[in-house]
């Protein structure tokens, strides 16, 4: 199984465990990460780039990895998703690199699906 | 060998080592994180929902792994847990939610031993 | 002005400016806020204790401000807010120590009110 | 003075001392960190919020209080920085809802200014 | 009254209340922080540039005066300490660069008393 | 493949990936990486400590390993690596263990290549 897929089938299986378990608190927040995204005043577009940039200075690997793949679905080139991810390792500093070699891996991974 | 076994094995083993190697702070440190947790003026109970919850917003899956496998031990319910991550993923925001997962497959693996 | 009133007042005045804003993530946000520290499967002060230890280890004193004036309301006593910051002050390391400064400070404040 | 002024008063005299000092490797971060908010593959304005977002998650006052400006000047709406703040807040978690008030402030007067 | 006196007998008197309150957890934590920069198998010129480099990415400015007090103490130049700060500002990124400024600041207050 | 090669061939491979899409902002800051932790004021073995204490309060696990095999070739002893990583433990708290086990193991490998 590739990477892409083993990375989407654990997220959804894990999110239908955590939404079955009922907790409130949680639901509510998931609700809201989902609308978060949204067209509003700031394109879908835009949003992506901060989802996905936030993700890479606060380090998490399967943050970035769930935003590459919208970004490939929204139509973002190589270019800008390596010129986003360049600001935002600027941003966070060499502590970053670690995780950028694997948002390149995952970005090449989801160009080959 | 299930997860909760290797993660305990693991941990076990590494703990010796580091304790072997006789450095000082590091072995004064580990005594005073075992003290900590002891019954005092808060609950074995309450200290247990500190470290979980903290372990959680400071992204830790191990840390997590570890005060999961010590609120099973002190009985608290799978709700009860669940509301304090849904508590400390509120206050760590959703860069937390992959770690949340992590959190929940690990508990039902608790569960299951 | 006492410090403990120039804190509450701010943070009143700075969340009506925010909510008038009308932005739908961050009322949503302000909202969920709100109930998740209600009783639930957790008690009230189960869920302050986290909410206060979590703030710490994340050493943002505003927050932790917040929750020490809920402790206080709550009823914990002096010794259990100091025992709940160790331990988090432990998780989170001796560059905790600034903002635990900080916490001490600002519960002598509010005894004092 | 108001806080605006005092703000880029502090940053172009300190960022002047740090650069007399003359340190190779800060000379050159600084530099870079010019150059990266350029007109590139992605445009100075998604690059703004892109350095909007990642201070705010990261939670640093100053680097917030330096991008609202820099919104500010590039024609940015109060809906839109609201909306890219609120992305960010949730992302980061309610630990950063202090650091919004701020922002939020220090909007206001740039917009007074 | 300069802003190195009012560091230093801010955290005299912060810290003597801390230990006054007699929390074991804090007081053994207080303890082993005093004793871990003593000289050991590494010379206290190392630990210090150790405490100083990690309070920097940490992003701690009480902590980062400290280590900078500390620093001045050992006979640090100035070209060191503006070295060591340079790679953690590298490490830890440009979010790191308001508490350059700030330490910058301190450093000239230092070397002014 | 012992763990020692397969971090440092996969490190290979994908830096020269990072480097090959030729993305201005990531190659420079590569390119200062590296020139970082030359000689100068501080003398390399000073650096690489700072190095590999900031990866470790920053809990990167990747950086740790790179900065560990560097004090390897360096000459550092195994005492004096414990050492940093146990000062740089006791700043970044007890949530750096799972990162220290890591650290331990992973040092082991090194000197049994």
């Amino acid at each position: 199984m590739n990477s892409v897929k083993q990375f989407n089938d654990y997220r959804s299986k894990m999110n239908e465990k955590i939404l079955t378990a009922d907790n409130l608190i949680i639901k509510r927040l998931f609700n809201l990460d989902t609308n978060a995204y949204q067209e509003g005043t700031l394109s879908v577009k835009s949003k992506e780039l901060i989802g996905l940039s936030c993700s890479l200075v606060l380090r998490c690997d399967d943050c970035v990895k769930y935003h590459l793949g919208k970004c490939l679905e929204l139509g973002f080139t190589t270019a800008e998703v390596h010129e986003a991810m360049g600001v935002a390792t600027l941003v966070g500093g060499t502590i970053v690199i670690p995780h950028l070699r694997k948002a390149f891996e995952y970005w090449e991974e989801l160009l080959n699906v």
